[in-house]
């Protein structure tokens, strides 16, 4: 069995070729080529914790692959990282283990934030270049790097979190990355954003639809569970297009449910991403639009990350 | 993270230990102490394979535990284990991954037999001698060992296999743990028995109500699985005692979910494990009785062995 720790997939982690890996896996996804059982949850609420299960199969691939990752809140409070997490690998062909990846969350890191530039890079407007982060997690990081590989045109990128020490915090582990401004209002920051990528645990909208000024486009990635909540209904409402990555998921407890439940949209306006990909005319037609990604997590994204962890490991020796 | 492989497990086992552990966790799941959500499956149906992910948390522990199992039974034609798997142990306070058991399989087998053989001392009578295993898998030598430990009367121990090959090679297996005869004709060593642990991979009932004399105990746990039966319908009807190990699990694909869907029971009649072993009154109360424990594996055993070995390996460093 091959065994990594966190070191050494960071050591072999390369943006450009995984974010091949996740563009493929979302359109393998769409296709009906993924068998993707339902989400295995377990919750511990005295603590607001809960742990996710994503596991699946790629139709033909030798392997499949089981995610770990849990998130307890609480830890920031000794300054821990919330997330955490492990990935691993067995053979579709005799169920033995191939890999464990004890990557504590990073590679759910890693391909949360390639899901969100990938989304951000079909929706955009090309002449995009301000980007708007909301929120100060572990996703600030990726989300930036991963937009920074995908859209080399966002030269502006500010910072805005609830808690200003966080949101400092926050920008100063980036800082090596690129320069990161903070945002000290959010309201203004949203107006003058092209790109808005919200990543925080809200339960209520922390973007308002009149803030938002037309061909914003928005990658919401905060809301992976019941009850959580990033953007206003009404611009949920407003978006002319609406991409997500699992309509089933996100209609359950995606960014787009609330919407949904209050009647405000229909569900047949959902386009799953691997089809906006294929079809680009699903996307963006035009520069005044406002544009949504509604991404979840599927584990299409997990095993597509993983392989190519296995893949970039052995090729490195 | 701890991690310890098949060989490192191996060497700390101690079944009387387990047999406490794994009878305590039995207890904690009837009285709703422990955090059962839905058992995760992905299913390879070109092979006829699949994928279990059973996880659970006992209340107030510090831990939670995931097991994942894996069933390709088509790795007998090259002579590999049809069964494989691993064990995670995770903080229930913080979401670290706290231990990474790459048992094989092995400690599901070893919960397995313990589970099986706490059933039988359960419902057995207290002069049973006689036990019949019905199966050729890895099962029977966890079962055959366990067996010894907790009922230490039982003397006469025969194996039985639908292919004679693999049942001789089976009893070749295990002649270092006790003598086994092999059964040359199942009806009339299921007459003969005292206890019948049936362990296969049935779809159809193997042994019929006509052979079981009264008073005899049966224990089975090949029926893990939508459409696996072992166990003639009217010999479930007929059993005065009907002991489960988690009734919503056995009635959707246990050995008695045949019984239940044809109407020959009512659900009313099945009884948890952990309230039996609570309360024996519930269990056989006169030597004519047949008694038959339905065990289809629940993650509050894998939780129970995990911790066990854990806790071994720690006291032996």
């Amino acid at each position: 069995m091959i065994s990594l720790n966190r070191q050494e997939i960071e050591a072999v982690i390369d943006l450009p070729k995984m974010a091949m890996a996740v563009e493929s896996a979302y359109r393998l996804a769409s296709a009906g080529k993924v068998k993707l059982p339902p989400v295995g949850h377990i919750t511990f609420p005295e603590r607001f914790a809960d742990c996710h299960i994503k596991y699946g199969h790629v139709e033909g691939e030798d392997s499949f692959v089981i995610k770990v990752a849990t998130g307890f809140p609480q830890n920031s409070k000794s300054n821990q990282p919330t997330g955490n997490g492990i990935v691993l690998v067995l053979s579709a062909l005799t169920g033995e283990v191939c890999a464990c990846l004890n990557d504590e969350m990073l590679l759910t890191d890693v391909r949360t934030g390639l899901g969100g530039a990938i989304a951000s890079r079909l929706l955009a407007r090309q002449d995009a270049q301000k980007l708007l982060l909301v929120g100060t997690g572990s996703q600030i990081r990726w989300q930036i790097e991963a937009h920074k590989v995908l859209l080399p045109k966002l030269t502006h990128v500010e910072v805005w979190g609830r808690d200003t020490e966080r949101a400092e915090l926050a920008i100063r582990n980036i800082s090596n990355i690129c320069d990161v401004s903070r945002a000290t209002n959010l309201r203004r920051s949203v107006q003058n954003a092209d790109v808005i990528v919200t990543a925080t645990g809200s339960t209520e909208p922390l973007i308002q639809s009149e803030w938002v000024k037309d061909g914003t486009h928005i990658t919401a990635i905060g809301a992976d569970a019941p009850g959580k909540q990033e953007l206003d209904v009404n611009l949920v409402a407003r978006a002319e297009c609406l991409v997500v990555d699992l309509i089933s998921q996100c209609a359950d407890h995606g960014e787009v449910s609330h919407a949904l439940k209050s009647k405000r949209i229909d569900q047949s306006r959902l386009i799953d991403i691997g089809r906006a990909l294929d079809n680009p005319s699903l996307g963006r037609v035009g520069d005044k639009q406002v544009t949504i990604a509604d991404l979840t997590g599927i584990a299409a994204q997990d095993i597509a990350i993983a392989n190519a962890v296995l893949d970039l490991s052995s090729s490195k020796g």
